[in-house]
């Protein structure tokens, strides 16, 4: 079967343009198409979009997964030339031009490819069950869950070992999500929990930042780095520079040769490209990112493009980073682009503009650099939310995620603090046991994560 | 393992009251236990309290789980002498006094059961596979992905009877919960879905609201019945009275003998007491309800109190019902007899009542009978949601459930669109494939669904 995209489309005639994933890049790549005379045909896997530099606040129980995501078809909804589908690309084929989907093949005139990145374990993928990434909503929900259940163990847990484990959050990887989660982990465990709970002591809560380089937030300036990690350890985050998690399984990880016993391990350490950007046969980076020509389109094929965190590419010397302004400029870049070959106009190369990058650490810290200014403390803190906030989509989002963020900070409260669920339960599950011998160590140094402004 | 109560209690001496179940009678019966010379435990197997009057709301996209669902622990992290655990109670020992649990058996002085009801499918539990009810917050998501799927598939579909099926939704039982989905599953697909969806017409929706008995509604007066009914109707929803669910499956629903091919199927019919009372070892009714004493202790156990859905209790010859205000008017009773008895004084009896009830149907419409006034249409609909939200607990709460009345009722907009998880496809699963010709009928008469106004 093959799907008729034109089937509701008045201008059949039109270039039929198909955008892969309602990221970031993909929905900004949609919308800068609204007025070119162009049908457009929108795929992703989920129904909604995700405002991802917000998913920690889900992760930590204090935003609803509804408040910062949002159906794209809604989003895209008064843009007459747009359709969505909710499908998966399984693959590309370049020369017939088409996409092929478990539904059916989808033709295509001009192509974007703007399908991201997931998590990387460093080879060790079997590291996943017990230290999930923060990728997506569901991704989210799961950390939550953990989180959560952790807490309501050492309640009832009696056994000093398993109490310590159960208190005990080691956060893989010093990148933005990393610090917000360590920060945020923190801050529940010494305010939240220690008026909700009878049992432990709260003061016996361990969250440890584990990072391979010798700095947190690597990407920003040392000095920034060293504010951040101050503020880290105000917040009571022991932060555990150049080392490397060597193993990861059901009673915890393994730093260097030392086990540190932990029943909640969350990973922010890698990144890789989105497996389709290998399916388009041309060439690819080490991480499996698309290496793209200056107008955004793949070598050989001006008719595709790959956009977002799915492609590799070097600005004066430096890749662009697979951050959210990044990807929001490449999308735009790469549809204006479609619009000028489809008026047979020459393309224009893309540049990035970098606006600064901002991170923040707990309910009233962070750090940032914007232009040539370097900001630290309440000030980054509450530009962060500022930004955040004018980047959301929607009134409604805007006005709740304003609300969760003035209750966390003059109310230490959390509004989601569900476990969907059963408590969450560590087990050995398909992969060994651990072993008696710590196995040779994986490097975690160079956290790929995105860091960026708007991230 | 014996699980201590006393650990982190001051005075031991005191007597332990052991709450099971926090929903709306247990978590008003700890409450009320705040100023009595008692430890109370409350044992819960998930760790939020779900305000149920508004779980349709979630089922169909328009609130958050985290809005109207609360950690149990939060709400009574104030009260000194109470204990929340998270934990499944597994039976109950009335002869030695102690609650069995997985971790551990739970000795008590008094112990409140109060675990309510669960869906009851009339004696078919594999239809619950192709027709979830809506009792817990993982059952409205999983409504959710359904409704929302179903749109999803229908925007794709080319063939005319596939599609057909994928735009009728059914809903069997016509108490309060039936028709609030039923209403808003008509709104959401008029209204929502024709701006967002471009593929298909909204107007070949198909809503089918199935009843047992002769009426929607059927605690309510019957002049209310017929002006609820023309709501409905009014609405696009197409309500069948007198008729009898005979088969579910993957492929839809039989309706008599006649096969109504539909990818969506709500229960909203029937429920069974929790099984728990059974463990009790006192006299239950036909639905596993415990028929309790005056005071609702049961009879031979003078320190064992039953309250909520799952008592059984006659006042002036009719059944007090499963609602809402009922769970919270036991809950106080049995709450309030404790403190007595611990006291050395007598109980009093318990006397339910009766505020009134209320339903919710659609964007502006309802019914309700209040004291004796009758009501319908606007004003219905607008007390209902007064009612609601002051009985939701906490500030933030309250103020995202109005903004999310408001958006509903000035924008037709639904905020919280997510499909969690895949796609929900409906699979012939474990039970066998559609015979070829109908079972016998099974009664579907009768919905015990409670119904009230603050249900």
């Amino acid at each position: 079967m093959a799907i008729s995209a034109s089937s509701c489309t008045p201008a059949n005639e039109l270039p039929h343009v198909v955008i892969l994933g309602g990221g970031f890049a993909g929905l900004s790549a949609a919308r800068a198409l609204g007025k070119a005379p162009v049908r457009v045909t929108l795929l992703d896997r989920k129904n909604h979009h995700v405002f991802q530099p917000l998913l920690y606040q889900v992760a930590t129980a204090a935003l609803n997964p509804g408040d910062i995501a949002y159906p794209i078809r809604s989003v895209l909804s008064r843009q007459a030339n747009v359709r969505t589908l909710l499908g998966e690309c399984q693959r590309i084929d370049v020369e017939k031009r088409v996409v092929e989907t478990r539904e059916g093949a989808i033709p295509y005139d001009y192509l974007l490819v703007a399908t991201g990145a997931t998590h990387s374990y460093f080879g060790k993928p079997q590291w996943e069950a017990w230290a999930p990434g923060l990728k997506t909503v569901e991704d989210a929900l799961e950390v939550r869950r953990r989180v959560l259940s952790a807490f309501e163990v050492a309640e009832r847990e009696s056994d000093p070992a398993k109490l310590r484990a159960a208190l005990t959050f080691v956060v893989v990887g010093a990148g933005p999500t990393g610090v917000e989660l360590a920060g945020a982990l923190s801050e529940i465990g010494r305010e939240t929990v220690a008026r909700d709970f009878r049992s432990f002591d709260p003061r016996s809560l361990r969250v440890l930042l584990v990072e391979g380089t010798d700095r947190v937030l690597p990407p920003f300036h040392p000095g920034l780095s060293a504010k951040a990690k101050a503020q880290l350890e105000r917040l009571g985050v022991e932060v555990l520079l150049q080392s490397k998690v060597t193993n990861i399984d059901c009673t915890g990880v393994w730093i260097g040769d030392v086990h540190v016993p932990a029943r909640t391990v969350l990973w922010a350490a890698g990144v890789a490209a989105s497996p389709l950007g290998r399916t388009i046969g041309v060439p690819t980076d080490r991480a499996g990112r698309v290496l793209v020509e200056p107008d955004l389109s793949v070598p050989g094929h001006p008719e595709v493009f790959v956009v977002g965190d799915l492609m590799s590419r070097e600005q004066d010397g430096r890749p662009v980073p697979g951050v959210a302004p990044a990807a929001i400029q490449s999308g735009r870049a790469a549809a204006a682009n479609i619009a000028r070959r489809a008026a047979g106009k020459a393309t224009r190369p893309f540049r990035y503009r970098d606006k600064g990058s901002l991170a923040t650490i707990g309910r009233a810290a962070g750090v940032g650099q914007i232009g040539g200014a370097r900001l630290s403390g309440f000030v980054a803190w509450w530009i962060w939310w500022c930004v955040h906030i004018a980047y959301l989509i929607g009134y409604r989002s805007r006005l709740v995620v304003m609300m969760g963020w003035a209750f966390q900070y003059f109310a230490f409260s959390r509004g989601a603090r569900l476990i969907t669920g059963a408590v969450w339960e560590p087990s050995p599950a398909a992969p060994a046991n651990p072993p008696a011998v710590p196995p040779p160590a994986a490097s975690v140094v160079e956290p790929r994560e995105p860091v960026g402004a708007g991230r």
